[in-house]
């Protein structure tokens, strides 16, 4: 079947191909030669064996600002003695929290690991997506809820020790969220509390991850129950992550690509799937 | 052989219990935790295979500033609406190119990428690694040379396609940068000009790493050659990489995990090996 990879799930080109202009924008935001070579899915060849990388990150741009009022990144350039020879540099300022990024626990929780505490054993962990779609088709405020995990551990198994569970609602910031936020209360799919607590208590999870800009949905609205209770817990969460279309919904590996800054409470990542 | 990997190379641990203060204080740059477990260091099975990642990155922490006088990582808290209920974050400045960092093309190149502009295929490369201890230990200026290059290759084969070569000086920026800077003309190890033409030229190669700050060495001083020619070839560097004393000379493949700044000429990142 065309377009279609021999285990099941869509090539970014073939989604380019069926659904037109607001997913061709999408990758835009990932590279301009998106249109010939799609830089946000390589195949590596190590030691034999062929190995899939994507791209889990969307491109931090200045237009990552959702209110323009208050700018999240800036550069400002640092002219030194370099110049003579050509070098160029800037010192950047940015919200932690901006683009693809990871909270960490003392996001919320005074006491909890900041960034630089984060070492790979916590970076480097299996990825389960759990698709919410349809209901996010006409719930701008859905969340994944303990009967969604149950029917992904009823097709794929219990999840895996130590992992990442990562809510696919199809959102996609660079495309959504400045609208989203001019509307009251801010809807914004994500994780339910009950949820949260069944991952916290009930299974071996080490972090969440959203397509949307909060784990918490629009509904949960400034309480944020699920930063609270999961970033207490010790966890930590992905905000914003892209090309979840792109990975199987079980069986990869997630790379969390986060310099390890210490005292920060989160920071833009690279995130990256590997199957 | 106790502490000696089946492959040959030394575990952390080992090079811990043998040489004693100065490498256990690179591990506790690492993570505090270092001395139980080895947090820079785990083996992850994924569909049936064992696969060995090693941070290759030193924590970023305000020590890393290299002149007391400019700091080139600071964090001012921001007191928003989230603070009653217990958020919390920071608005980050820093000098792109602090701690492990990558040079984009564009930190000399005004028309070369910036960081946005790397795609996966760039950061996701074979690793190749040139031992120059021996010669670094009595030239605090030791530089990889075409020599050091063919003898790698002449153990080793050729340089795999698209490659990152990496120069293992045993520099490290923790223990000696701020020690080094104090003295005439800053030495440092690095790259040769020679060796540099080389890879451009002669070899396919996308990136250089250096254990020490400079991919120039300090006798090249301001006048930088090798990121002249290196960074306006296209082709990007590391400086200031941790753990090359835990990955193999060849075989391993090196993961930059940069968040992809539109604009920046470098940034910190978390540099991973896979084997």
């Amino acid at each position: 079947m065309p377009g279609i990879c021999h285990d099941g799930y869509l090539t970014r080109r073939h989604v380019l191909s069926s659904t037109g202009a607001i997913v061709a924008a999408t990758v835009a935001a990932h590279d301009v030669a998106a249109a010939t070579v799609d830089p946000s899915r390589i195949v590596v060849t190590a030691r034999g064996r062929a190995c899939t990388f994507v791209d889990l990150t969307h491109r931090l741009t200045r237009d990552f600002n959702f209110n323009q009022a208050t700018p999240r990144i800036a550069m400002e350039p640092i002219v030194g003695s370099g110049k003579a020879v050509g070098m160029h540099l800037n010192r950047l300022t940015l919200v932690e929290h901006t683009g693809t990024h990871i909270d960490a626990p003392s996001h919320f929780a005074a006491d909890g690991r900041n960034l630089g505490e984060l070492a790979l054993k916590d970076l480097i962990v299996p990825l389960a997506v759990i698709d919410i779609r349809d209901k996010a088709r006409s719930d701008p405020d859905a969340a994944v809820e303990r009967a969604d995990i149950l029917r992904w551990e009823a097709r794929h198994g219990r999840l895996p020790a130590g992992c990442c569970v990562a809510c696919w609602s199809g959102f996609d910031p660079v495309r959504d969220f400045v609208e989203r936020m001019k509307l009251p209360r801010h809807p914004c799919p994500g994780f339910g509390i009950d949820a949260a607590d069944m991952l916290i208590n009930d299974r071996d999870v080490k972090g969440i991850a959203v397509d949307a800009m909060s784990i918490d949905t629009g509904t949960n609205g400034p309480a944020y129950p699920v930063h609270i209770a999961w970033l207490h817990s010790g966890r930590w969460g992905i905000e914003g992550m892209a090309g979840l279309d792109q990975v199987p919904a079980a069986g990869a590996t997630l790379i969390v690509g986060v310099p390890p800054v210490d005292g920060a409470t989160g920071m833009p990542i690279r995130a990256i799937a590997m199957f």
